[in-house]
């Protein structure tokens, strides 16, 4: 695979903590119009995605009260859980991020949805925002 | 001013809120590596913006705590306050959303940041997710 052109970090999706995406879809779907986009679950989550412009918006609804959604809605209701920032060099974003001090959830990158490279970082170092990285 | 040519729904910009715009801003610019945006102060928030892509991270450090970051803040604790979708027809989506039920905190456009047309969709109806429309 060639390297694509370097594109800088970018908005590669929002997760939203869910309670039912049955009754949340049809709000980013059919009123505003965002194009379904299919994404296989993770994560002990059941999750659809639609795509507003470059970047998707991921619905997120636990299947398990034990899973990493499952404990945020029960502690923090619904909204938005991570942000996800796609970056041209994961590996190299990783060390510039641990050089610079930031704590890391991942300390070498693991894949994740659709075979993408990721990465968290802990939300103590990022002003409360948990942040994933993604490579494309 | 002719109108663009539609381009659908897509993410504007993140709200975060943020205790120091110090403190977190070199994270966003000098790490992850975006681009400084300037961009007026609103709402009793000092602000700061980087771009990501098509879309903005803004960083909202309260300068009151009676603004609605500093109350946000107080209760909730730092983290993504609300995501802001550019649509291309403003008057049409808030038409579309109220026809669905869809609860509107401005019930028409009013101006925001940079002159734009923008309108807050209450997160009763939202799941949980404090949604801004902005036409562009």
């Amino acid at each position: 695979m060639t390297n694509p052109t370097p594109r800088g970090t970018r908005i590669a999706h929002l997760g939203i903590a869910v309670e039912s995406l049955d009754a949340i879809l049809p709000f980013y779907r059919d009123i505003l119009g965002m194009p379904e986009t299919p994404l296989d679950d993770a994560d002990g989550a059941r999750i659809k995605a639609v795509a507003a412009g470059e970047s998707l918006v991921e619905l997120l609804q636990p299947e398990k009260s034990d899973s990493p959604i499952g404990k945020f809605l029960a502690k923090r209701g619904p909204g938005i859980h991570h942000i996800c920032f796609a970056v041209d060099d994961l590996d190299g974003m990783l060390a510039r991020c641990k050089a610079h001090g930031i704590q890391l959830i991942d300390e070498t990158p693991r894949i994740g949805a659709e075979g993408k490279r990721i990465a968290f970082l802990h939300p103590k170092s990022t002003a409360g925002v948990l942040v994933e990285l993604s490579e494309y």
